[in-house]
């Protein structure tokens, strides 16, 4: 037994309240080094009475990454109270693992053991419900269509008519949008995120210059209204892209900074290092990255505070927005966001705070914070193996159990599980432009435990390195849009919607990783559905015998609900796929 | 390599702000595996520029308990932002570490390192600065000093007439607290931290009536001032304890809603399970433990916080408090604690925010609830060894160095390192009466890092067993005091003051642990000045080699600053000590 490997720590996703009467309790230990592990769990007052044999509950193996296998438990304690411990057995040994160590046998003494010390229903991390359910599409404003012709700004060019450059404008606006809106629907898009649309001077406007105005080349607050209204007429949320982390250079608090120095304002509304203030030859004040067009905002002054969250709420409040995207959300305090998700839920409590963090997240995702941020974890791993076959089937599976256990499931369910994004290549470029792996790609994206976004156009083949090359003009021609691959999105949005085992209801499970052969198999079990798919990411023929009992049961092919006749050996065609539904 | 034992996560005590501009990053590794590491640091934005060979800063050996090894590095990064990861050898292996596992070398790509992506100065944890460099006195108001006999209770006993019991008075007050203020000052006292005072019906006042009134054997508000103002005038902060997780059953709310049920206004401010309430035979409302006497309180609710907050604040701004002990902390909810936070540190912004929480605690202290935990993981092991000889002097030095390394330094340094309390035997007690053991409970208490406190009469020589046991009258006839015992802790203290490098100011370092002859030998190092401190445990007389090289240094004994002749051997008197300054 192998003690060192062994892990675990209570506030996080090791122990965490999945709801307000449910702990979810896990341990981490070698892989493959114990055979048996149990919860041992009782209240910390009634402890030494309580004793053990009676309180131990076994805890399931959840999943393993390269080195680590991971214990599962789910526990509702009477009083919501807990100390809790393992018993853990390999083959030729047994301990008890609790906060002070290990033990040979239950100390029975609760200071021994791990706890959890009550269940706040304040305290237990929750999403809005909506976003469970929500498949969502980024639209990068200026690319998506350009509605009216009169907004665009100087030096547009005709729709599509070259490649993007870095300050290419092709007119896209919210008119655009609108007039597309069916285009959504017949996908089955419940949720927009829009990149930034406030007034700024580059067409991706990031730069932002007045946060309280819409920029014109999309149209004004009343064209947004009208958007707003026609996406939550159409059953679809929509999610404003919020900046805070820093201010465009020509923001007019920093101008103002720029223009009257030592005597602006604003002087401490950005991280000045020194006066006179000034971008050249380095900038002498805190920048996003080393951009001095990007001036960090210094989110502990109270009046920067003040009119960020004002911001935040305005939007809301008048426009009845779903949502807020957090752009480079670790950069800024967390006193910050804690303030700004309390100012939000008040107006609107099923508000989405979605941040854009690219490492582990686990610090923002504790309940007073964020409901979501941006899983690259799971983009990473799902493009290195279906789109660029740098891992094999069993790093993949690695990957994603380490994705599923560094985090609550609860936390799980409402991550933003995107593909790509307008700063990366185009994931059909990344797969080489061969559309089969792009549709295991959204497969597995759609069958997956979180909230999927779809990046403008990828349901309908656009290709492009990346930046600027990602952000090419969206293809309204039928004739150039792949509806194959746009007819299978649909498909299988609709998959997730009707089965939702296929979605967010449905336990993810591992049944197999075959490296040799290049497939994968997993389930999705809900509480009356299990269904099991198989991947065949390589570009033979193959035969795959599925690892599951279907004694009794009668298996449906999910893709076209035919029966589903040989289950003890699948035939699968090159980057090919079955879908099975059983029921339970 | 045992890649299984190594374990990093960020932003808690393996990678966190020390201060604004200083980050601290630990790693912790298979005991006696790794034999060298580095630091791998790079800004976020320059990483593929700056390579690796020039940013590897190497870590020192921090501690080690039974298992680990714990590695510690610190940094300040020129951005305030990082990325790091961690080179690591063995005697036959290298690797690289970071937040995407273990590699063969740099994998030259940010996202695989670790991430702390900005010291934002809101966020970093910082205590007042008073508390560093504060002796605490845990007084038992009942038992301390019966000042006011026209206050007594009724049924009080002449003072320290009787062995106590649950339900004895005797009438210790605060006026019998101000007549002896001396007996604090002259100790070198500069905390008080008083149990709870507020209108309650027993002599520990755990059960609070009314929050907001001082309990009248104590004396009335008058008074209370008078008790702060003769502290604060002799250089004594105090401390006040506040049972915010459960009222007593005679608080007016409860009793409201067991008089008026369902129609009571005040049936919000509990959690009650179903009507009609009741507290027999089974109470159907959530308590402190099992008592039905303690029914929580749903801090969740407004009205409950805003009146708890408005308690908060008021015993702040009307009587100047110092700070406040929070009793059952743990089971409070975290967003109560933040929201107290911000409350009382905006009405002064020094109070020392002090949780009852017995087990690893690092959640609450993380800079936005606490500034400090009751350390009884440090009680635990420091009487495990000196008082009770349970452990042998290695498993000594493992307690307290997973003490130290399971939270940050700034964390350890304002950690309230108690011995005893009205809660526990007293600790001549636990000593078995034997009082040379005590002292070197006070040297090992009063010499490490944190901020230690002594329970009333501990400094006297008390003895009682288990509450009613340790809550016994303290003595004022001088003849009965043990005088010898009040003077070494009077020294002790005094060296703390003296010698900042005794104190929070001095690294705590273990430079040996002998298991066979009982003895340890650390030090204490501050920029000045390093103090090694030798305690032999054992009924022997002891010779001990001081592992430390004494070339050119002119050492002290610092116990009466005669000239300490030879180091090479110091000769220990059964459970005797030597205390060696030397300047750096």
């Amino acid at each position: 037994m192998l003690k060192e490997a062994i892990y675990h720590r209570p506030k996080n996703n090791f122990a965490y309240a999945y709801d307000k009467e449910t702990l979810h309790i896990r341990l981490r230990s070698k892989k493959g080094d114990l055979v048996k592990v149990f919860l041992i769990h009782g209240d910390p007052y009634q402890w030494t009475a309580a004793g053990w044999s009676n309180t131990t509950k076994p805890m399931t193996l959840e999943g393993s990454d390269d080195l680590f296998d991971y214990w599962f438990a789910e526990i509702k304690p009477e009083f919501r109270r807990l100390r809790y411990g393992f018993e853990i057995y390999s083959n030729t040994e047994s301990a008890v693992y609790g906060e002070r160590g290990f033990s040979d046998k239950d100390p029975r003494d609760s200071g021994f053991y791990f706890c959890f010390p009550f269940l706040n229903s304040v305290d237990v991390f929750e999403a809005p419900s909506w976003v469970k359910n929500t498949v969502w599409y980024q639209i990068f404003p200026e690319r998506f269509a350009n509605g009216n012709s009169e907004l665009n700004p100087k030096g547009t060019l005709p729709w599509g008519s070259a490649d993007p450059e870095p300050d290419t404008y092709f007119g896209g606006d919210f008119e655009g949008i609108i007039n597309n809106i069916n285009h959504l629907v017949k996908l089955g898009i419940t949720g927009i995120y829009l990149t930034p649309i406030f007034k700024a001077n580059t067409n991706h406007k990031y730069d932002t210059i007045d946060y309280m105005e819409i920029d014109p080349q999309f149209g004004d607050k009343k064209t947004f209204k009208q958007l707003i209204e026609t996406c939550h007429k159409n059953g679809i949320r929509v999610m404003l892209d919020a900046v805070f982390n820093h201010s465009g250079f020509y923001f007019e608090a920093f101008q103002d900074v720029l223009e009257k120095q030592e005597k602006s304002k604003f002087k401490e509304w950005f991280h000045l290092r020194e006066f006179p203030v000034q971008a050249f030859p380095e900038p002498n004040y805190d920048t996003f990255a080393f951009t001095h067009m990007m001036p960090k905002l210094n989110t502990e002054h109270p009046e920067v505070k003040q009119y960020l969250l004002h911001v935040a709420k305005y939007w809301i409040e008048e426009f009845d927005i779903d949502g807020w995207r957090l752009d480079v959300a670790n950069e800024v305090d967390h006193e910050f966001w804690r303030e700004f998700r309390r100012a939000v839920k008040v107006i609107k409590s099923d508000v989405y705070i979605l941040g854009e963090i690219w490492h582990d997240s686990m610090p923002w995702l504790q309940g007073d914070q964020f409901d979501a941020v941006m899983n690259y974890p799971f983009t990473n791993a799902s493009l290195e193996y279906f789109a660029k076959d740098k891992i094999n089937a069993d790093e993949f599976a690695h990957q994603l159990s380490k994705v599923l256990t560094s985090y609550p499931r609860n936390v799980n369910e409402a991550a933003f599980n995107l593909l790509g994004s307008h700063d990366t290549p185009r994931i059909l470029t990344i797969c080489n432009e061969n559309k089969e792996k792009l549709k295991l790609l959204f497969l597995f994206q759609l069958s997956f435990i979180g909230t999927p976004c779809i990046y403008y156009g990828d349901e309908i083949g656009l290709t492009g390195e990346n930046d600027p090359g990602c952000r090419k003009c969206m293809i309204w021609e039928e004739s150039k849009q792949d509806s194959e691959l746009f007819n299978i999105v649909k498909k299988l949005i609709s998959l997730r919607n009707k089965h939702t085992a296929f979605g967010n209801e449905g336990e993810f499970t591992f049944l197999e990783t075959n490296t040799d052969k290049n497939y994968v198999i997993y389930s999705k079990q809900s509480v009356d559905e299990t269904i099991i798919i198989t991947i065949n990411n390589s570009s033979d023929h193959i035969d795959v015998n599925i690892p599951y009992d279907f004694t009794n049961k009668e298996p449906v092919n999910l893709w076209d609900y035919s029966k589903q006749k040989d289950t003890s050996k699948i035939e699968l065609t090159p980057y090919g796929f079955s879908i099975i539904l059983v029921k339970n």
